[in-house]
């Protein structure tokens, strides 16, 4: 791709610089960028570098937060003897979109992926366990992926906590909802026939 | 989406904002922007500002420039007599590409479409007419998109300059090179079977 403006070159570098993000498509956006008011564009470049510059995590949770603790953890009416672990915000997100989880989160900030260079010590493990030696949470929920880096990180966690005396659970694996049987891989379908449950309680949920 | 700070949220609301980015794919380069680097972020971040506040187009040919006067109008040994018309910058660059060309562009900066209310006072037409009046080209390259809208803009220009001494051609439409004629479509295909050429004048090219 040769360029007639280093202005534009310059663009389309940063912009496909993003994950995902090819130089094809960085022009596009780059055009578009062009054709848009000036105002509107200043609004787009300071939201990116605010974003950066001023965004705050949770001295509790580690979750994205505007103030030094965020809304969840400030919230009286949610319930402080659980705590979920996930993987990111989006997690969190995901979570809370159930509208099935009244306790806390505690972020990790990743998961532990040798491959990515991501060990425990580049994780928030040392503070969840900080946090649960206090000793205010009964049940700690693992809700990390349900990939091999995923199962790696649940089993440092347990391996951290288990002299606490702490309940620790996981997410249920199994056929999704809605899903047809015969398009769920075998690995999904097994875990849910051994891990089945009696059939009364399941209608309780 | 409910977000935990204001900050990611005006962050997601602008990148979403731009073309063919959901706010999924929006959150997914927030929090990757949030793992970079401050400096990366700032260099991406005033990139984009730059680009609008102070790309500068060619006085005469109007494509994207650093300088008043883009780089190929400036090259002395580009052939002044033949113009191309192209819609924007990403067709300056697709038909340098072919290297197949040594004349001069002309981009309009888009093509007539009543559907999204872009008519011809919102194109370079004008000073395309002025361009070709003064007399110094020959020929003019219709280069606009095959498409509904590509052929009114070709048409309007032909209407324009009727009356100038100037040959207009437009590209050929056939079978790409290197396309099974099975999967080409019939209008396509029809086309090229009107359009047909002696086959020694084929060998030339």
């Amino acid at each position: 791709m040769e360029f007639s403006s280093s202005l534009i070159e310059k663009a389309v570098n940063e912009i496909s610089s993003l994950p995902g993000i090819g130089r094809k498509t960085a022009l596009r956006l780059a055009l578009n960028i062009l054709q848009r008011e000036e105002s509107e564009v200043a609004s787009l470049s300071s939201a990116i570098l605010r974003l950066r510059q001023e965004i705050r995590y949770c001295k509790k949770c580690h979750n994205i937060s505007d103030q030094d603790v965020c809304s969840i953890c400030s919230n009286p009416s949610r319930d402080n003897s659980i705590l979920c672990v996930v993987q990111d915000i989006r997690d969190v997100m995901a979570v809370e979109s159930t509208a099935q989880f009244k306790g806390l989160y505690h972020v990790l900030g990743g998961i532990i992926s040798p491959m990515d260079g991501v060990g425990p010590s580049d994780l928030q493990i040392d503070s969840l366990v900080e946090r649960l030696t206090r000793g205010d949470h009964k049940e700690l929920i693992l809700a990390l992926p349900p990939t091999m880096e995923g199962d790696t990180t649940n089993f440092y966690v347990f391996r951290k906590i288990k002299d606490l005396d702490i309940e620790l659970t996981c997410l249920s694996r199994g056929v999704p909802v809605g899903d047809e049987l015969e398009y769920t891989d075998e690995l999904t379908l097994g875990r849910s026939l051994l891990q089945r449950i009696p059939y009364e309680q399941s209608l309780k949920q």
